[in-house]
């Protein structure tokens, strides 16, 4: 398949893409504070995984960080130093926009897979937790750590996401303490999918198999893992059967089954 | 107590009834194809356990597969060609049928006891998780791979069912990539209940034990399990405090006590 | 900070406040019984947390039992006889009020860290599961056994509130086999947040901790992680967006700005 590069030409950090594979890496390249946000690293963020919805070159995408750390977070000086001076207008408008930063990342249609390494704190470890997989290396440090600036742990949707991936019990723990998890409970827990020395590398291995499979299928599973928390099991078995025989209706299923009575390997078109 | 034998006579799965423990086997079984499911076994399967619904000699129900495998999913040939054929509607009609399958399993009132062994693919992994309970053998593969065939996660309640069962990382992770869960995966997840090396005995056994149980109570936890899934914390307690006051005036409730006053072993009776 | 001691003189448990850290203890204390419930003692607990509701003193409350065990369940002379003589109003009367015990230990603000030993039975496994942290001492034995006396798993919130917890195939084993949870598996499964052979002392370890914590911003998280179980994605990130921004209008986050600038440790007064 061709796939053609979009055109991304961020600010706040490094976007690559690999073409053959139809993989995009999104990496947070402020090293030296361990890779933070800012209001525009959000708001940029954001405007990417937004404009990435109507984008089908891109069909899975890594969310990385630079030199051994994931990220540390809404940065203390150029975040909640000015959030400690903002009006209830202003501090709504902010909490927000994060959370609209969480909404694309789960409206684009690409399963994102974060690859976690060192430290990921506040606002990083729900990027990490916003993601559709996550790969830790073993000594990687994620921390839900807003009680320990006196926020609540209801920051970006962690009240409603952290219970679904590790349990209601261990969630209230990260969140009341701001303790930090190992790799290794995080695995144990459900919140890693795969630990490994080089997560960046099992992470594009995860990511190019992702994206060399039925893109339009995988956009249907995200969005109905999503759709289907807050249903009755009757509405969700409604929801899958249309879902699924939308799926049925594509080339890339017609495809599957030509290749397999072929005994040959399908291609996915995404069509 | 004294069951009578329900009378199934099933084309397409063996049926079996053990009348002195009130617990039906349902054993899926083509096993030279490692026992797919093709149109008529998922209408038959499906009738089956709506015609359970009122049936109360049956207490609990033991789903399983010939040969050494559990089930291989919806047959290539029988099932997948036909489907790449179909309109819109007669897609929607398939997919609405599979969903009832499901649902008349979540309906019926008898816990339901899948034995695992060897290959459980596709709407043969759907079987097992739409069970009450899930016994597997050591060497179990379990693998949700619509993906492989250009599908969605979507199929039969995956996307609702699958993430509360063992979480939606990891959910998302099988259904993503298709990959076999092993038993082990299965187990420490909380896919599987027991991991043995007769799942048969050991699903016999728990059938024999919850069929020996109060089958009203039963049925209404049941009931309840899935039914409080999609409601406010507040709503579930007003929901318990009614199915509970049903169940105090209940005579299995009475003759608990009862024997347990004369330090006796209770009989439950189902009523 | 000053904490006044709150003036509670229960009958049916023993109640302890640790001015020093805003901590209070509610031990259950019938230890010949090992500690049963009685219908004084839910009444008495549930307008225990209620009156909780408005006092900042108590900052995080741990649940204990005396002499080795947590606490036995409903009594069996006490409550299922009276419970099996009763008319359906009665009944409903009586489940309403053991689902209040749960509704207000959930209403409370302040976080609540169950400390169990020895048996944790019946209604006393509802009250560790309800419970926001627990922690278990190694040979802890937690059954949610009402199908033993003929009733279902159906009981104070169990069907809605151990699958979230745990999981739902291993809340489904738990409430038909009625047999014990040991406390290794209860970790591993994320019911148990620590297993310590002085389960007191962790549980006060980390009462204390909470307690030293934002009481405020502690108390969003416990009712948003509740609240935000049955909406969709897209609601809960609007309600943890405005559930935030009220926190960040408090003194608490101040005051940890100005602390961290200062290289100093924030004081949380709750305001």
């Amino acid at each position: 398949m061709t796939f053609h590069p979009p055109h991304f030409d961020p600010e706040h950090f490094r976007w690559a893409y690999d073409g053959d594979n139809g993989v995009a890496t999104i990496t947070l390249s402020r090293p030296k504070k361990k890779n933070p946000l800012t209001f525009d690293s959000y708001a940029e963020l954001r405007d990417t995984f937004r404009a990435l919805v109507t984008n089908r070159d891109v069909r899975s995408i890594i969310l990385s960080g630079d030199e051994g750390n994931f990220c540390s977070g809404g940065d203390v000086h150029e975040i909640i130093g000015p959030l400690t001076r903002m009006s209830m207008p202003e501090l709504l408008a902010f909490t927000r926009m994060t959370g609209d930063l969480v909404r694309a990342m789960r409206a684009c249609p690409q399963p994102i897979i974060a690859s976690i390494e060192g430290v990921c704190a506040g606002a990083g470890a729900i990027l990490a937790m916003a993601s559709d997989l996550r790969v830790a290396h073993p000594e990687a440090r994620t921390a839900f750590l807003f009680s320990r600036v006196g926020l609540s742990g209801a920051d970006m949707g962690a009240c409603a996401i952290l219970p679904r991936l590790i349990g209601h019990g261990r969630a209230a723990d990260l969140l009341y303490t701001g303790r930090a998890m190992s790799a290794s409970e995080g695995h144990d827990w459900g919140f890693y999918q795969r630990v490994d020395e080089d997560p960046l590398a099992v992470a594009t291995d995860l990511a190019c198999q992702i994206a060399t499979g039925p893109a339009f299928a995988h956009s249907m599973t995200k969005r109905q893992l999503d759709m289907e928390w807050a249903v009755a099991i009757d509405t969700a078995l409604e929801m899958e059967a249309q879902a699924q025989a939308i799926c049925m209706a594509t080339n890339d299923f017609t495809r599957a089954f030509e290749a397999f009575s072929a005994k040959q390997k399908p291609e996915f078109k995404g069509d």
